[in-house]
């Protein structure tokens, strides 16, 4: 049995990187990945066969990694963030799943695949500002190339409707641009305009920028597909100490206290 | 000014300490904690002065943080899994609200405080099971302790109407038994009997244990405060391999696999 290691990079710098994720990178022969996230690695790929596929070739990465394990590489499939959101690791799952139906005895049956979790935006951008998402939270995509707008358009109904502090992964990209203006324009019938709003760009990596802004405010000329938007629920609340403004949502000790 | 450390130790074994808390904690003369979280972390506690207060302490361990900061100490406050999700991080910043509003100049203005994130129970659980968050999720806290039972309802039916992935954190407890059995009645609702449900237990640590069931079969006996539960939505996919069991939530490549 050889490993695919699936595995999550966290959000750039590479204090980010945890030993067990360290660990799997030595163990691994070849890695497949999206070439930005090899270079964010820097030296933690000297000496390995680097498979770099572009953006859009999601679903022939995931194949490729498969094969590689099944002839006995030991492997490592790359996501940013952490794998299991929004990112690589499910594909390999599925791929899995339709070789099972298509073919009784699938040819990667003899592969142990390995996830190693990673720090995502959502929690790249709450530690930059405080600790918005303390309490229930959700995550929605925008994206509607693969999901029908009519479901994101229902979650983010639900969204609003339960009063979760929301983060928007895909908020935007070069050929979506109205998908962030309708969430903002559904949530305002939830949410008071003044509902603090966090953008956060290039976490943890170089040029990162944080902006904060309010649901009435949010423009959407401030983000970019690197981007993660980040919007409170009614109970979360800014404060502005000598270091810096921070977004909480409280818990509710506020009685106790 | 003294950094004060609002830092995860992620959901257990060491292996999932990025060099960021490492430094961080080699940085800090005083550590405030929950007992078990201080074991967890082993030697990386030597020569420091260690404030352990109990299960229900949190506003003190909150507020002796701050103090010990404004005093000069390098100080981490810390709490297992991400800081930033329903647990301390939010505590901080709400007595620094409180102090604002009291006291104009507020003595623990001079601090500088840094959130480190860390791997939360839900990406724990999800990484032993495949990929069951890898579309649009939620997290609900079922504690009613401070948020009231109304609100926590409202939350479950928004998130059953919007079709998340819901992960459920503070399940149970000795106290609280029957909010659990509450959650998965109004789920039923809106879901299949057989949606995959996933119970981890002692994630990461010692003892170990990952239960796969249903919606239908879900007992509340196999669950207690030390687990995590999460429930799939309408897509998530059950498979199995020579290896174990596993869940993924399809994103959507399916047409174009």
């Amino acid at each position: 049995m050889t490993t695919l290691y699936l595995l999550s990079t966290g959000p750039g710098a590479s204090d980010y990187l945890p030993p067990l994720a360290v660990k799997a990178l030595a163990n691994s022969q070849h890695l497949v990945a999206y070439g930005l996230y090899l270079a964010l690695l820097g030296n933690l790929t000297n000496n390995k066969q680097c498979h770099e596929l572009p953006l859009g070739e999601e679903v022939e990465r995931a194949r490729l990694a498969l094969t590689l394990a099944s002839e006995g590489n030991t492997t490592a499939l790359i996501s940013s963030g952490d794998i299991g959101i929004y990112a690589m690791a499910t594909l390999v799952f599925e791929l899995l799943d339709q070789q099972q139906q298509l073919t009784k005895s699938s040819a990667w049956d003899n592969i142990t695949i390995e996830v190693i979790p990673g720090i995502s935006a959502i929690q790249a951008l709450a530690s930059r500002v405080g600790a918005p998402i303390a309490h229930d939270f959700c995550t929605i995509s925008l994206s509607d190339l693969l999901t029908p707008w009519e479901v994101i358009e229902n979650r983010l109904q639900a969204a609003g409707k339960g009063d979760f502090v929301i983060a928007f992964y895909n908020p935007v990209s070069r050929k979506r641009q109205w998908q962030l203006e309708q969430a903002r324009q559904i949530l305002l019938n939830y949410r008071e305009a003044k509902t603090p709003v966090i953008i956060g760009k290039n976490l943890t990596r170089k040029n990162e920028a944080i902006t904060h802004t309010t649901l009435q405010d949010l423009d959407i000329k401030q983000v970019d597909m690197l981007t993660l938007v980040m919007v409170g629920n009614s109970e979360s609340k800014r404060i502005e100490t000598s270091q810096q403004q921070w977004v909480y949502t409280p818990r509710g000790y506020g009685k106790t206290l």
